[in-house]
């Protein structure tokens, strides 16, 4: 089918995909977050259900944690390339719900924008996707190339269930290609194909002191504090003047990215879009580099949270018996995720304080860094769907983001590897008021119900 | 009349007391939460009718917030001295509720103790004041002294209300001696006057960053992390190697204190018991001085609580967007309030980070340190008070917390100041769990009920 016709198909069943849509983002499925599993179950059994309808072929693959789902349509015959795409049902955290304008499980949309967490992150990501396949299977009865779905529960914690029972899933998971839809767009009008993603590991930090918090008249002076103790291990991992991370042999086997594919990679940068979207500018981190450098080609640590001690309103004189962090670091190709946990652990809790105890625990799910081959079938496939779908030339970029699972996965898989996507760095993704665009998710449509025919006949001229 | 009269009188009134002190205890009368507005108020009603009920004339002093209460027995006659004696009705928040094992504002006994919040501090020792000049006055008809009470309650947000009025209530205030009843002794049996307290200025600290949470992985690296920031700022009010303040010119009017006053001083420090009681060593803060020296007669800032980005469970990979923190500094005499405020504030506010904003502002309500004139009748008079009640010597120490008003209200009034009580350091004040022994609360009544017998043959003795 050619666009227009793609068109046509997606008004057809537009107002009937956003119903269900809706209803996919109205499950709370956060998977960090024990009080949820119930509901991240729901949403499991909710999807299978919507893929069985749609005529898939649908496993439920229990795991430690939160269920896979794994769904197939691979009828197009054996000549046809197999295509495997990576979806996640599960969300972010919502945070402050007061911060929200509407709540985040109660889908709305306003200004042709839907909001709910989620909305973009991965569930609208995922059901374009969806709603492609259930049109062209309604109006075709079958599909140009075999599908396989991957379709995880615990993206959001880095995906320690799926990684566990990848090795013996290695037969139905094999594909020539794998396509993790997932990704983010420069801006609404730039089609782009991301070439890899940023690796992650995340920490807890805890900072222990007097068993009770103490009034800091008395002991204030007299006992080592732990929000004091916490603020020196945290300030010690980075360099203030350059901006660095300081942990020794951080950057040890950090290497330059390979120079075919850094000069495909687009660097343009919108400073002031930028400030205007965050209301802050791009200048932390290392000095020596260029914001899409530092996003895309260094690796980082961030703190990404503290709580010790009072918060509330007036004020409240102790010391913090206990104070606690969360920190990630994001890693770039050949740094390996448990070397780091090792150096970050090392670094932090030998910096001994008489009467406080340090502890940094790893979190499981941490993953390496990924890369596509820039010349692969999959790669000239979505180069091709995304000029059609946006009639402009398609850039290539880096994702600062991780999704560890994704080289573990492309891995098993056997296939090449593609990450795209039409989020926009705006979204509010893992922030409250996250939205999608209604155009954005009838571009998705027909981006992927185009990349099926083009992979189609792209294999077929390469035969 | 002489202690084992005193003691009968004590046991004679000793159920209705406890009855009355647990009501007085169930008022919420948290003052540094606007929430908590009308139930301070309910506490000073209260408070204002049981004074009158036992005889004494009662003003209640209507302040820019929570009121103050004055009541005065000035009968004694002009040739006797006049006492002005300091307390007050409001507490600290309580908290995280679910640390207390009984709720804070419904007061228990648990082993011989009195749990709730305020059952110490201060409206314990309030409390026992107040049975001591009840039952004089029930059994004699008139007390030895003039008594004039100030009962104030914003104490634990720094008195912000009573030292506006200050200066239009002198005569009203004007007394011959000032008693601060708000202190503690070393041990159980360790009685000791408290010849000073530091004094105390807070703050909050908030840097500001993007606009909303960020991805830390789309824009990590990327932008100034405010939680990072602060983490910097915070690390930065400290010498790590020497464990002093860092903040230039911070020491530079700290003065050695009196050697009178220093000879007189008891150090003595059981790091076993300190050690037992908190669950933490007595070694942070300025290496070069003892724990009773950093506690007592050296200034520190200490972080009172810090809160930014994510804290719950599992994990939320953002760069916060605001990060906030409470801090506050103790002074020792000849610190002024003001000038520290600028010094903390300038040092902080100049360590500019492009993409985020630091603001510090200091909260109203802070004040000097204060010192006490041993060889005053007042002072005389509380040693052997204290010496008939424990029947062992009478010491000498400092405070190193803070009654901001202190200094201003001795000015006042005209007296000679000076800080006693029954406080112990395991009392957990300001903690969950407060509490106060029902044997100190007979010493306190003892204690009490002597001095103004004590107090009236001193000042006699003198004329």
């Amino acid at each position: 089918m050619k666009i227009d016709a793609l068109k046509l198909l997606y008004q057809a069943q537009k107002q009937e995909a956003l119903n269900n849509w809706k209803k996919f983002l109205s499950f709370p499925s956060v998977s960090s977050d024990q009080n949820h599993k119930e509901e991240v179950r729901n949403c499991a059994n909710w999807l299978i259900d919507y893929l069985k309808d749609m005529g898939m072929e649908t496993e439920l693959w229990e795991t430690s944690g939160h269920p896979t789902i794994f769904a197939t349509h691979c009828k197009a015959g054996e000549d046809r390339p197999t295509l495997l795409i990576y979806h996640h049902y599960d969300v972010q955290p919502e945070g402050e719900e007061s911060e929200w304008d509407t709540p985040p499980f109660e889908p709305v949309t306003r200004q042709d924008q839907l909001f709910a967490r989620g909305a973009q992150d991965n569930k609208g990501q995922c059901f374009y996707t969806l709603q492609a396949l259930k049109a062209l299977l309604k109006a075709e009865g079958h599909l140009p190339v075999n599908i396989k779905l991957c379709i995880e529960g615990e993206e959001e914690m880095g995906s320690p269930g799926l990684a566990e029972i990848l090795i013996q899933k290695t037969e139905k998971l094999r594909a020539d290609s794998i396509a993790i839809v997932d990704g983010n767009i420069p801006s609404k009008s730039t089609p782009a194909i991301t070439l890899g993603t940023r690796g992650i590991v995340t920490f807890d930090v805890t900072v222990t002191g007097p068993k009770f918090d103490l009034h800091s008249g008395m002991q204030g002076g007299v006992v080592a504090n732990p929000a004091q103790v916490m603020a020196h291990i945290l300030s010690s991992l980075y360099e203030p003047k350059t901006g660095a991370v300081a942990i020794p042999g951080f950057y040890d086997t950090v290497s330059e990215i390979d120079i075919n594919i850094r000069k495909n990679l687009h660097f343009d940068f919108d400073e002031q879009a930028f400030t205007k979207a965050f209301g802050t500018a791009s200048n932390g981190g290392e000095k020596a580099f260029t914001p899409n450098e530092r996003a895309w080609l260094r690796p980082t640590i961030e703190i990404n949270g503290i709580h010790t001690g009072y918060g509330g309103e007036g004020f409240k004189t102790i010391i913090p018996s206990v104070a606690k962090a969360k920190v990630s670091c994001r890693l770039v190709p050949d740094q390996d995720p448990s070397s780091i946990e090792h150096l970050l652990k090392n670094h932090l809790e030998r910096q001994a304080f008489e009467g406080v105890k340090i502890e940094v625990t790893p979190h499981p799910g941490g993953g390496a860094a990924a890369r596509a081959h820039p010349s692969s079938s999959i790669v000239k496939a979505f180069e091709k769907s995304y000029e059609a779908v946006f009639d402009t030339p398609c850039r290539y970029i880096l994702e600062g983001g991780s999704i560890p699972i994704v080289p573990k996965l492309a891995k098993v898989s056997g296939g090449d590897l593609i990450l795209v996507g039409l989020g926009l760095a705006d979204d509010h993704i893992h922030a409250p008021n996250e939205h999608f665009g209604l155009d954005r998710f009838e571009q998705g449509f027909l981006l992927m119900s185009t990349l099926f025919y083009t992979l189609a006949e792209e294999t077929s001229h390469s035969l």
